[in-house]
C-alpha cells in the first residue's frame, strides 16, 4: 500500500521543535502557524508536522478544536494508520501486560505512553472497554476495534465516551457496545487475592480502577490481623485487598450506594462478608463521626477523588487533603498505618506530602513515611510527560 | 528514677522554632545562641532545647563539632536516655520489620525516622551491625547495645564506624565486635528468593544493601526467560534476584573483585552458577565494549554509586547518569527493559529522570517509564526530611 498524501501543518518559527524531536508528544494551538488551510483540517485528521524550516518531524493527529492541537502518532512519515498499524501497537502493549500479570485484567493501553495518544483501554477478561479520548481515535475507531479483537481475542468491546477529556476535544459522550454484548451482571475481577465486582456499563469511568493495584497490595501486606477503615472506598479497592491479606475487619465508606453494593458483593464472592461492613455517607462527616465515637483502626486508608484537578484548584485541594489527614489520623491506633492517596495532577508529590504531614501534625500525631507508591506498571508514562504521574499513595506509620 | 538535670541550649530569637515544633528534627549551628557555656558542652551531650523565649522544645543531642548541632531525641523533657528508653524505640522499630518481612534480614533502624537520630542498624539473622553516625550514639553506645540484644536476641553485634557521616561528626573510625563473635564466613542472606553473601566485616558499608529489595523484586518480575546485565552489581543484587525470577542468564559487572566473588558464591548457593557470569572492570569501559561487541540483553540494570553526592557535584553527576543511560540503552533488545538507579541525595527525581531520558534519547531509543521505585519500607523517612529519599530506581521499557 502506498502512503496517502497527508496534509501539512507547521510550527511557528519560534516554537520548540527540539522538544518534539526529543520525544515531547504534543503541540499546543499557540505553537502552530494557523492559516485558512489549517483551519479547514477536520478534527482527527492525520497530518505531517513540519518545523519552521519545513523539515518534517512526524505524523500527527490534528484537532483544531483542542488546546492540544497535534498529538504525535508516528515518527515514520510513510506510516499508514490502519488495522495493521494498530495491531502492532496493541501487540506491544499486550506483551508488557502479559509479562506483568497472570490474568487478563489490566489497563491494556495507557494513551501516549503506549503509542496511542488519548486512547485508554481497560481489559476485563473477555471484555475490553475503550475510551477514545482524542478525535483521531474516534475517526479510526473501527480499525482500532478490529485490531483490538484480533490481538487480544476479546469477545466484547465497549466504547466508553463519558470521559471529561472528550469534552475538551469537542467529542460526543455516547457510550455503546461495539462488539459482542455487554456483560449483564458485574464482572468479577481478581486482583491481589481479592475479588472486585466491576460494573462495566453503569459504573464510574470503566467500572474499576486498575491503577492502585500495587498500593492495594502494599496495604494488604500491612493488614494481617488488622482492623481496616477504607474511606472513599469505591467498590472496596483497599478494604477487600486487606481482607484477602488477613484483616480481621474491613469498613468501607463511600458516598455511592451503588459502589458500596458492588463492594459488598465482592466480599460475598470472597466469602468474607462476616468481616466486612459498609457505611454510606459523606467521607468528611463519617470521619468526624468516627472520631467522636472514639473508633480506632490499625490501618486507615483515604483514597479521595481529585481534590486539585487543576492549577486553579490547587490551594483549596491541598487544604482538603490536609483536612482528610487531620480527621483520619486520630482514628489510627498507636503504631498503626495511615494511607493517604491523591489522584490530582496539580498537586505534585512534595506538595501532597506536605499537606498530609501538616494534617497529621495538627492531629497531634508523629509519622514515619514508610512507602510512596504510584500507579501500577500497566499505567506507563512518557518520561517527557512527568505531570502524567497523577497517582500518589503515601504510607505513614503513626 | 528522677530525670537528670540537663544543660540548656537556646535558639536564636530569629531561628525557626515553628519548624522544630512541627517535627523538623535538626538545628544547625547558625541557629543557636553560642556562648561560653554552650561551647563547653561535650559532643554527644543530651540537653534541653529552648526557643528564643526560653520555652522548652524537647531534649536534643548536642554536638558543637557538627554542622547539625542539635538532633531532637525526645519531646518529653523528663525522658532518661537509658537502656529502657532504647528498648522502647527498638521494639517499635522491630514491630514494623516483623510485619513486613518473613525472615530477620532487614534494616532495623533507619536513624531519625526510627527515633534514633544518626543511628543505622542492619540485621543479618543473629548478627546486628550498628553504625552510630552521631556523637550521642557513641556516648550511649553501651545502653544501645544492651537494649539491642534484649529486644532482638541477636548473638553478635558489630560496631561499624567506617561511615563518612562520622567524619562530619568528628568521630573515630574504629570498627569492632562488641558482642559475640563476628561471623568468619560471609553470611547467606535470603531476599526475593535469591541468596546473597554478605561480608559483615570486610565489605562495603554493612556488607549488603537492603534498600533496593523492592526494586530487585520488580526487576525479577520482568526477568522470566530474560538475558540480564547487571552493571555496578556489587554482590549481585539485581542479577541474582533476576535469576531467582527465571532469567536464562545473568552477567554481573563490577570494579571490585571481592564483590564479584561474593556474587559468584551467592549464585553457587542458589544452584544457578551455570547461568551466571561476572566481568571485572570499569563500568563505563565494559558498557562501551559490550556495545562494540553488539551484545543484547532483555533486561539491563545500572545501579551506580552516588555520582552526585553533593550539590556541588550535581551537574557532573547528572552528566554521568546521562552517560550511563546513553551507553546502556543500545544494549537493550527491542521491547526490553532498562533499569537506572541513583542513590544521590542531590539529584532529585525529576532531575535524575531528565538525565536518564536524555541519555536514552541520545542513544536513539524511545522509552516508556513503567515504574518508579524508592528504598524499601525498612528505610522509613521523616516526612519533614524529604531530601532523605535518596534512592530512586526507574524502570524503562525501550
Amino acid at each position: 500500500m502506498t502512503a496517502p498524501s497527508y496534509p501539512v501543518i507547521r510550527l511557528k518559527p519560534k516554537a520548540n521543535a527540539r522538544a518534539i524531536r526529543h520525544g515531547f508528544p504534543w503541540v499546543y494551538d499557540n505553537e502552530l502557524v494557523v492559516d485558512r488551510r489549517t483551519r479547514k483540517i477536520a478534527p482527527g485528521t492525520i497530518a505531517v508536522l513540519e518545523d519552521g524550516e519545513r523539515n518534517p518531524l512526524g505524523l500527527v493527529a490534528v484537532n483544531p478544536e483542542s488546546r492540544i492541537t497535534c498529538r504525535m502518532i508516528d515518527r515514520d512519515l510513510d506510516a499508514v494508520i490502519d488495522r495493521a498499524w494498530f495491531e502492532k501497537r496493541l501487540s506491544k502493549a499486550l506483551s508488557l501486560r502479559e509479562r506483568l500479570f497472570d490474568a487478563p485484567f489490566y489497563r491494556l493501553v495507557h494513551a501516549e505512553a503506549d503509542g496511542l495518544p488519548g486512547v485508554v483501554i481497560d481489559r476485563f477478561g473477555d471484555t475490553a472497554v475503550v475510551q477514545p479520548n482524542a478525535a483521531w481515535a474516534d475517526v479510526a475507531f473501527e480499525a482500532l476495534t478490529e485490531a483490538l479483537v484480533a490481538v487480544t481475542g476479546v469477545g466484547s468491546v465497549i466504547k466508553n465516551a463519558s470521559g471529561r477529556a472528550r469534552q475538551l476535544e469537542g467529542l460526543d459522550n455516547e457510550t455503546s457496545v461495539v462488539r459482542g454484548t455487554a456483560p449483564e451482571a458485574p464482572v468479577p475481577v481478581p486482583m491481589n487475592g481479592a475479588t472486585y465486582m466491576a460494573d462495566l456499563t453503569g459504573g464510574q469511568k470503566t467500572g474499576l480502577f486498575f491503577d492502585q493495584r500495587p498500593n492495594h497490595a502494599f496495604a494488604a501486606r500491612l493488614s494481617q490481623g488488622a482492623r481496616v477503615l477504607d474511606v472513599f472506598s469505591h467498590v472496596g479497592g483497599f478494604s477487600l485487598a486487606a481482607l484477602a491479606g488477613g484483616a480481621v475487619s474491613g469498613l468501607a465508606v463511600d458516598g455511592s450506594e451503588a459502589a458500596l453494593a458492588l463492594a459488598a458483593s465482592g466480599a460475598e464472592a470472597m466469602g468474607v462478608s462476616d468481616r466486612f461492613e459498609t457505611r454510606k455517607g459523606d467521607a468528611f462527616d463519617v470521619l468526624t463521626a468516627l472520631g467522636e465515637e472514639g473508633a480506632k483502626f490499625d490501618v486507615v486508608i483515604c483514597d479521595p477523588p481529585a481534590f486539585a484537578p487543576s492549577k486553579q484548584a490547587l490551594e483549596a485541594g491541598l487544604r482538603a487533603y490536609e483536612r482528610v489527614a487531620r480527621l483520619a489520623a486520630p482514628l489510627v491506633a498507636e503504631d498503626g498505618y495511615l494511607v493517604l492517596c491523591s489522584c490530582s495532577h496539580a498537586a505534585d508529590l512534595a506538595k501532597f506530602r506536605g499537606a498530609c504531614t501538616r494534617g497529621i501534625g495538627r492531629a497531634g500525631r508523629q509519622a514515619q513515611l514508610i512507602h510512596t507508591g504510584f500507579a501500577g506498571p500497566d499505567h506507563p508514562l512518557m518520561p517527557q510527560l512527568a505531570e502524567s504521574g497523577y497517582l500518589k499513595s503515601l504510607f505513614f506509620r503513626l
